[in-house]
Order: C-alpha cells, then sequence, then structure tokens
C-alpha cells in the first residue's frame, strides 16, 4: 500500500459516536449536586469525553504529549528573528526538560514524546528522541512546493504511529506540540489555503517580529500561496504546497488518535493548522479532537472558526511547543474527576430545584 | 478593642508590594526559553506570585479553600429556585466530599474548610466543621438591615482568624469558596451599592431562575437599597445594609490573607462581591488578590470592572463553592512550576534572538 493509501485506510476506521453516549453523559450530569450547567464549559469536556470513551466516569489519567520538531526552509524570506538552529536547540532542551512544555506537563502529569520529524540541522543523540526525520526541513515554499506528496503522506504516517504508540501503552489523550522556527508562516499559509482568508489576516508576530517583518511574512504567504496554487479541496495537497513536516506528523496523529478512539487536544495556531489539515483529510477527527486555548497569533482564531470548535482556555499564550494543550489537559482531567467524585441529590439528600 | 477596631487593626498590617520585586521576577521571566512574554497570563500571574512571595521562584504547594455558608433572610422574596435548606444539605456534602469543590480541591491538592457562619436550619455536626455561626442567616434586607454592625464586624472577624490559621499552618495561597441560598441576590445588592450599577444590570438567573424570577429579584434589589439607603464609602456599612455572613466573613479572609502576605483567589460573584468589600475597607488587600474566572452571572463583570483586575479563567461557570477559584489555583501552580523548572538561554545554549 502506498502511504497516501495507508492513511486513508486508517481514516477510514475513524467510528462516529453514538448520539446516546452523550444523552446518557448528560443525565449523570444533571443528577450531580449542583444546578444543571453551572459547571459550564467543564460539563461540556466531562459529556465530549464520556461518550469519546463510553462511560458516564470517564479519567484522563495517562496523557502524553508529542512534540514535533521540523525547520522551515521559508526561512529564508526573513520570517522569524531566530536562527534556524534554534530549532535543534530546542529538541535538545526538550530533552533535558529544561523548556516549558516539559514544566507543564509534568504539572498535568503527561508525559512527553520528542520527535525529530524534519529538523535541518544536527541534533545531539539522546535515548528519548524519536528519530524519524522524513527531509531535513521542508524546502522555501515561496519558489515552489514545501515537500513532495510522498513525503507529506511518509510524515502523516509518522503521526498515525506515534498515535498507535500512545494508544497501545495506554495513553488516554494526546496533546500535539510542536517546535520549528518559521512554522507561523506555513500555518498561515496553510489557513489561508482552506478558507480563503487574507494572508493579512493570519499573519501575526510570531516569536516576536515587528511590524516590517509581519508585513515581510504576509508577503512570503502571498507568494507561496501564488506560486503553489494550493487546492483547498485535497487536503495532502495543501501539506505539498505550503505545509511543515512537524504539521503533517501531527495531523496523522490526530487521524491516528480519532481512529484508535483517543481524545486529542490541540494546542495554538500550529497544531490548530495541524487539525484542520487532520479535519479536513478525514471529518470524523473533529469528534476527538478538543482545541485547547486561542493563541494569541491572530491566525488561530480563523483555525478555530474553520474547526467550529470552542477552545477552552484563553490565556493569551503564543508559545506553541504543547504548552496550552497541556494545560487545557490539566482541566479535562478535573473535568472528569467531577463526573466520579461528585454525590448525586439522592445520594447527599440534598433537594432538587422547586 | 471592638470587632471593628480590630478589624482596623489589622487592614493597617497590609504592606504595599516593593516595585523592585516584579522588575525581579520580569528579568528572571525573560532570562528563560521562550520568546518574551509568549506564555501571556501565566507570566502575569507569575510575576504577582514573585513579588508577593519576594523570590523568583514562587510555588503554591500548600494551597487551601475556605468555604464558608450561610443563609439569606431575603429568600422570603422568592429570589432563588431552591428551598433555604439547601445551604444547610450542601453543608453536609462538604464535609462528606461530594460536592463539586471537593472534587477540584483535590485536583488542585488543595485543603478544604467548610465554614457555619450564618446557617439558619441545623447542620449535622461533623468533626470537620468550623462552627462560627454569627446568627442563623441574615434579616430580610428589603424589610431593614441584613444584620447588625457589630455582627458584620464579627463576622468578618471569623474570617481574620481563619486567615491567620491557614497562615500559620503553612497555606501559601487561600481560595475563597461560599454556599447560601439567596446569596447571588445579596451579591447583586452589595454590587449595586458600590458601583452605582441599576438593579437589573447586576441580577441574573443565579441557579436558575426564570425571566419572571430575575425580575422579582431585582424589584428585591431596588427596595433593599431604598429601605436601607447603604452609604457605599462606608464598606462595613454596606455589609449591614444588604450584605451576607459569609460575604462579610470572606471579606474577612481576603483582608487577613492580605495582611499576612498569602494570595487570595476569588471564585465568582460572590467571593468577587467579598473581596470588593474588602478592597474598599481596605485598597492594599488589590496587591494580593487574584480573580479566578468570570462567571456566568452577568454581575460579576461588574464587580471585576470595579475592582479593576482581570480574571485567569472564563469557563462560563455559575456554581460557587469555590470551584473556579479552585480551578485557578491550579493553573497557579503551573505559572510557578515555570519559574522554577525552565532553563534560561544560557543554561541550556539556546541562541536567543537575532
Amino acid at each position: 500500500m502506498t502511504p497516501e493509501g495507508f492513511l486513508r485506510a486508517r481514516a477510514d476506521l475513524i467510528a462516529s459516536i453514538p448520539p446516546e453516549r452523550f444523552a446518557a453523559a448528560r443525565a449523570r450530569l444533571d443528577s450531580l449536586t449542583k444546578p444543571p450547567g453551572s459547571l459550564g464549559v467543564l460539563e461540556h469536556v466531562a459529556a465530549r469525553l464520556s461518550a469519546i470513551q463510553d462511560t458516564v466516569t470517564p479519567a484522563i489519567e495517562r496523557p502524553r504529549v508529542i512534540v514535533m520538531a521540523a525547520d522551515h526552509g521559508v526561512v529564508a524570506q526573513g520570517v522569524s528573528p531566530y536562527p534556524a538552529a534554534v530549532t535543534a536547540q530546542m529538541v535538545a532542551n526538550f530533552l533535558a526538560g529544561g523548556a516549558a512544555v516539559n514544566q507543564l506537563a509534568a504539572w498535568a502529569d503527561a508525559d512527553v514524546r520528542v520527535v525529530d520529524i524534519g529538523v535541518s540541522s544536527e541534533v545531539i543523540p539522546h535515548p528519548d528522541l524519536v528519530s524519524a526525520r522524513v527531509r531535513p526541513g521542508t524546502a522555501d515554499m515561496t519558489q515552489g512546493p514545501a515537500m513532495t506528496r510522498e513525503e507529506a503522506a511518509r510524515a502523516m504516517g509518522v503521526g498515525l504511529e506515534l498515535a498507535s504508540a500512545a494508544a497501545d501503552e495506554g495513553s488516554d489523550a494526546v496533546a500535539l506540540g510542536e517546535m520549528g522556527i518559521g512554522n507561523t508562516t506555513a500555518a498561515a499559509a496553510i489557513a489561508a489555503a482552506f478558507t480563503g482568508a487574507a494572508p493579512s489576516d493570519v499573519v501575526g508576530p510570531g516569536t516576536g517580529l515587528d511590524a516590517e517583518g509581519v508585513s515581510r511574512k504576509a508577503d512570503a504567504v502571498t507568494r507561496a500561496l501564488a506560486v503553489n496554487a494550493p487546492d483547498p479541496t485535497d487536503a495532502l495537497g495543501v501539506l505539498v504546497a505550503v505545509g511543515g513536516l512537524e504539521i503533517a506528523g501531527l495531523a496523522g496523529v490526530a487521524i491516528g488518535c480519532a481512529a484508535r478512539g483517543i481524545p486529542v487536544v490541540a494546542d495554538g495556531f500550529i497544531s490548530g493548522a495541524a487539525a484542520l489539515v487532520a479535519v479536513r483529510f478525514a471529518p470524523g477527527v473533529a469528534e476527538y479532537l478538543f482545541p485547547s486555548h486561542v493563541s494569541a497569533e491572530p491566525g488561530h482564531r480563523v483555525v478555530l472558526d474553520a474547526l467550529g470548535l470552542e477552545p477552552v482556555l484563553d490565556l493569551d499564550m503564543r508559545l506553541g511547543e504543547g504548552t496550552g494543550a497541556v494545560l487545557a489537559l490539566g482541566i479535562m482531567d478535573a473535568a472528569c474527576r467531577l463526573m466520579s467524585g461528585m454525590a448525586t441529590f439522592s445520594e447527599a439528600g440534598v433537594s432538587d430545584k422547586d
């Protein structure tokens, strides 16, 4: 089977969630000692997790964050204030436990998988590194396609395999994280390609561009879309044209998690773009997908609107790495505890509404 | 010393936080391996906790939630769909560990103190119950003052003592929680008294009133303000006129925490109203105060604007009990871990911005 055929076969395994599971979760929530609906977003999250796990006492006890790293040829266009070497340096930082995502993952009791799916410079060997480099960074998308169709499918395949491994190892939720200097430019191009949004509406300062830099970035996205003319109905083709290897890999993780019936938590703009690729490739992914937060990066709102899903948090974050997704895992764990630990009105002898 | 004199003396102990502590926290945050400011609200929270604790590696390791329960004479005006007996029933539920706040406190590793500061019906004895009933519920504020000035000061004094006990027992943050059928009506009257907002702009459905009920509630607030004419420059007088015993107690907790240099986390509309009482009584409290979330109850936005502080979360919650405050404690813990656990650019060998 070709890598693309394998992807399609895996996507076809995604099961739609029976509506009666939501009704059962709702009935449980309304029996607990609180006014109906008074726990807001927590109730919504708890009901969705109940339906996914097919139990009124869902749990997130062994979450994992998969952090994919890759480089981007488009950095040649001056779209980031940081040098490309930072991608590999941050991979080392993730493996040493010194990055933000490591601290927040520890807080959420999540384990961390760090994946080199397309870093362009040397990554110092480490026993915990998943080495799955499809190519050393993408080509500059302003000059032609970012990668070949076979490479895009292979990168998504890496994500599928990591999702399966997570499921086999008992992970009950997976958060999407990424690192890649230049990747907000790729995410902006993906968002524009799928939604038709103007490049100027989806680019932002990223790691800290000034106004001139943001304008240069919008120009790079405009040129990349003009050169490659991606077809928005061909999700894989959008990745080929303007994607990133980590974005392709995370799209694969999302599809793989949905195929295995595991909730998948997107982080900010880049992993949101990956989630959008996944949903456009396989719409059933949306039933398993939880956007975690609204990034300060303006394109993220466009991506969330295209997904039609509301995030849990809005903390003005724009770091990536999976940091927002891991925070949301903590909130999702809290929501699950309500379902299993709260007393019902009858158990507690509390009078219900008049 | 009179109860009121004691309050004033304790409020006078609140120390203003030296600005250089924020600068030190900011310098630490900007040395860590992430673009400056990219962790958004987490950085803001971390900087404030650093300044309060006078360290660039702040920690929240032993938080506590203090849940105060009391009844409200104004329920005679038909302002709640639940009977007043639910207050005592929910106290029993808190003590048995079956309420939402118990599950979320366990999630946040917070201990829970349950206080009867003014329940009107019998509370079943329990070894963990703090019995500090100032009076069995307030009087109906539509007919005259909710309580006497001495009672309001004594209820605040209960809160002062509980804050001191928390500090003595090693609590490093305190969350404010409450239970009291009818207490959104008292909170609405307090918000209107301090801000001049129209009663119709600060009342909401509470635990689940229909439109007619909300209108009845606005009318009760209007009549209570007309009968008592509280002076907005006299915070204690506002409590006397239209307060609740749990609201007075929580205002005391906030003042007591600030006097002991401990961060205090407000929950939703009712504990927000208590925080507003505390800040109007002793403005220095604001430096130690963290609003946790925006309640779905419309008056809460008015209270937050009056406090001039932005909340951490917006989860459409409206339960009270301290549920939102305890969730925020978890996020605050996560923010602290970034300060102590992340590597700096130089430690990690990561290139800083060009």
